[in-house]
């Protein structure tokens, strides 16, 4: 006898979580199907994102990042250390504990919240009437049936030909994320947001860190400027990265794995490391989902075709989050995974795509909202642009960390911002106030005219703001 | 023969110097007096925030906070240290040299924008015409004329009756920040901003730390769940507040300042420390500016009376900052130094006080825009609170700092955020966020509907505003 629902959430993920919580706040009955397990065998809500993700990564980038201040910036503050030394399967086990931490705040959240979770692979069966039928495989399987099927089974790590992770020698970002002892030599394919913060642990930790991207440039995304000043940062900490390359044989060996490429000059190198880190994107997730049975619809690349409202070709299913078009954002996911549960809901619910935040986590960090100075050229914008350094800054110069730079990116005529984009200590938390203020149309002298507290590194982006107009008060 | 402007600034604190260089832009030929001067005798430009105020304080809480991490946070990230020792002369070498940059950059945008910077004190001689005179004393006396002059004098420290500052035994704001070393035993009387932070700088480098408040709770005009919150966490690092005190004598002995007070029971009670520090509140500065020769009007408590553009009793002559009614903030100094260069340009800029952000830079530190919840009831608004702890944000468990919460108050029927209170990591930084949306007017639930990047702590603040409409989606 199936279980009854108004609502299935298949992922337990961002976009599913949240989307499920939200769904029980507006009166449904809801299940939220997930497969992930922790070493023990318990479930491990959360996702990519939780799990190998978001935040797994935060947790080791916050130690390294510690354990290299001792040894770089603490000396300057008067701070004398006799002997540092880093225990990285402590480390590790304290990032293992706030991720099991995560998992049970949210199997927390569906108790409080009267979710139902299953645990194991949820797959479409088919239709009866208006309501569809979902089976679960696991250890407890079962079949529910709901009028409405939310899907949000997210992205896994896209492979690179020919090179089969093992997550002993070949690492995917889960494997990057639990290297028992940091390696002498790092081999990362890919410069982008994976790439760059493992990168960023493992060299703090002591390995020296190569990076191979195929791109000509390093961050194509990410406003030239900041792009610049993050590679000119990069290699001032050691992080060798290698830009338009072209990846020949990855071979592995017991010892070693050699990446043989050639490089933007066309010279054929190899290199061995240890070990060896594959982020060169992702790609959706949905096997297992059972789509073909029912015909949901995918496109070319994999990704479950949507509308607007994430509303895919079946009536009453919907997907969210990285498995649906949009950039691979758990916060685009959860903002999905909210707005369908308010659809279902009969609410008008909006996500606006040209403000949401992307944040790269390196040191210093990059965040940035709205388009890039690149994006606005090629849109022929007619734009003014202000930057302001953190040199500048005296909550920067007080912290010891006068990296990087915040620019503003405003419309010539109606002074309207069209972009931010920080690069420098704490960019991730600098950008929630670009956002806020895009979202409410604000010109840049708007920013301008507002009190910042001081001191504070805030006090950057409206000087930035200020620099738009050309009057910096403090540059 | 007096050297001739169109805008003379006395004071060259943020108020001052951010005034001066807003009028230069505006084409005016600007002097600027300052009087302060560093060991060496060259100018000390900046005023109390940059000399002994915000920026070397927050210098010192950075390196003091440093320190603390090594000896508690560390350990947890699997880092282990031999012996970590603090060289304070070193840690204020560091200090001094912050602030000698930000005197020279200071001195370097008067150059940029041709002011013309005058090393003394500056007094109202008379008046020629519409031209006031004001002298100049110290190395190179001189006598200007304005049209316009901008006082901008800003603050000093408010004595003890009976006890004399000496900055070896008994220290102001100035002497608390050179303790050559970290002493034993440090007594604080006052529990506000500066109190609170000098403490927690000694406190952290080893000193026994004892804060006598007269005041019968701690952080009166701070909301009362952020109140509570911090005294809790503050008794928890060892600062041992005392509030509800009376301050009996103050004996300033050879080795020793012993303090006698009443305790909130009545009881008497001598506590002996190595150093004291005077932390009761700052009062208005205008020694040697002349104001009586001129019959610029002070209130009774000797603030220079003005209206809500900074005018003053004297025609064209305007006063801002500290010296002036309002929050002694420096941001507050500089928004109004700001808005009177562009009042004397014609424009009508406005300063607004409801949305002056507040920070105190304690560990955790606390921020704040807006009413607090007390301040609500005594106004008698119908509001709405919603709050939310760090434990159950993403980012601030993978950084290792959970303590503290957001909260947002907003009007019940229009949802108009009327405060937003943070106590927790970074709280000055967040408050950009609040400020921003305040000043758009925004509703809570503009705030819940923005997307916040994922894991920051910003997404505390929208899960707080969730709070106000009871749709947490984390808690």
């Amino acid at each position: 006898m199936a279980e009854q629902f108004d609502v299935i959430v298949i992922g337990a993920g961002p976009g599913g979580y949240e989307g499920a919580i939200r769904a029980a706040q507006l009166g449904f009955k809801v299940a939220c199907i997930d497969d992930a397990s922790r070493p023990d065998g318990k479930p491990a809500p959360g996702g990519t994102c939780t799990n190998v993700g978001c935040i797994p990564s935060k947790a080791l980038l916050q130690s390294s990042e510690n354990f290299e201040q001792i040894g770089h910036a603490f000396a300057e503050h008067g701070i004398g250390v006799e002997r540092a030394t880093m225990d990285v399967g402590r480390m590790l086990a304290r990032k293992a504990k706030i991720v099991a931490q995560s998992n049970d705040g949210i199997l927390y959240l569906f108790k409080k919240n009267k979710i139902t979770f299953f645990h194991g692979v949820g797959s479409f069966v088919g239709k009866t009437g208006d309501a569809w039928r979902v089976a679960v495989a696991g250890k407890n399987p079962a079949e529910l049936q709901a009028t409405h099927v939310i899907v949000a089974t997210g992205s896994k790590p896209r492979p690179l030909p020919n090179v089969a992770i093992d997550n002993v020698r070949v690492l995917d970002n889960e494997g990057a994320l639990a290297i028992p002892a940091a390696p002498k030599r790092l081999g990362v394919v890919g410069a982008g947001v994976i790439g760059l913060e493992m990168g960023s642990v493992w060299r703090r930790l002591g390995a020296e860190v190569t990076i191979l991207e195929a791109l000509p440039s390093l961050l194509p995304a990410v406003d030239t400027t900041i792009a610049r000043e993050a590679q000119k940062l990069f290699a001032r900490q050691g992080l060798a990265i290698h830009t338009g390359v072209t990846i020949g044989a990855i071979d592995v060996g017991a010892d070693a794995v050699t990446m043989n490429y050639t490089d933007a000059a066309g010279q054929a190198i190899a290199v061995s490391v240890d070990q060896l880190v594959v982020a060169i994107g992702r790609v959706p997730f949905t096997a297992g989902l059972g789509g073909d049975t029912v015909g949901l619809a995918r496109d070319e690349r994999g990704f479950i075709t949507v509308d607007g409202a994430c509303r895919t070709n079946l009536p009453n299913v919907w997907a969210v989050g990285d498995v649906v078009r949009g950039p691979m954002l758990a916060h685009k996911a959860s903002e999905e995974g909210v707005a369908v549960a308010e659809r279902i809901a009969g609410q008008a619910p909006h996500v606006d795509f040209n403000t949401i935040p992307w944040v790269i986590y390196t040191s210093p960090e990059i965040a940035w909202v709205g388009r890039t100075e690149q994006q606005l050229k090629a849109d022929g914008v007619d734009f003014r642009a202000g930057q302001f350094p953190f040199t500048a800054n005296g909550r920067a110069r007080a912290m010891g960390d006068t990296r990087g730079l915040v620019k503003v990116l405003a419309d010539r005529a109606t002074d309207a911002i069209l972009g931010v984009h920080v690069i420098g200590p704490l960019a991730s938390e600098l950008i929630s106030e670009g956002v806020v203020a895009m979202e409410f149309g604000a010109a840049s002298e708007d920013i301008a005219r507002i009190t910042h507290a001081h001191p504070t590194l805030s006090e950057a982006v409206r000087e930035a703001a200020l620099a738009v107009d050309g009057r910096t008060l403090n540059l």
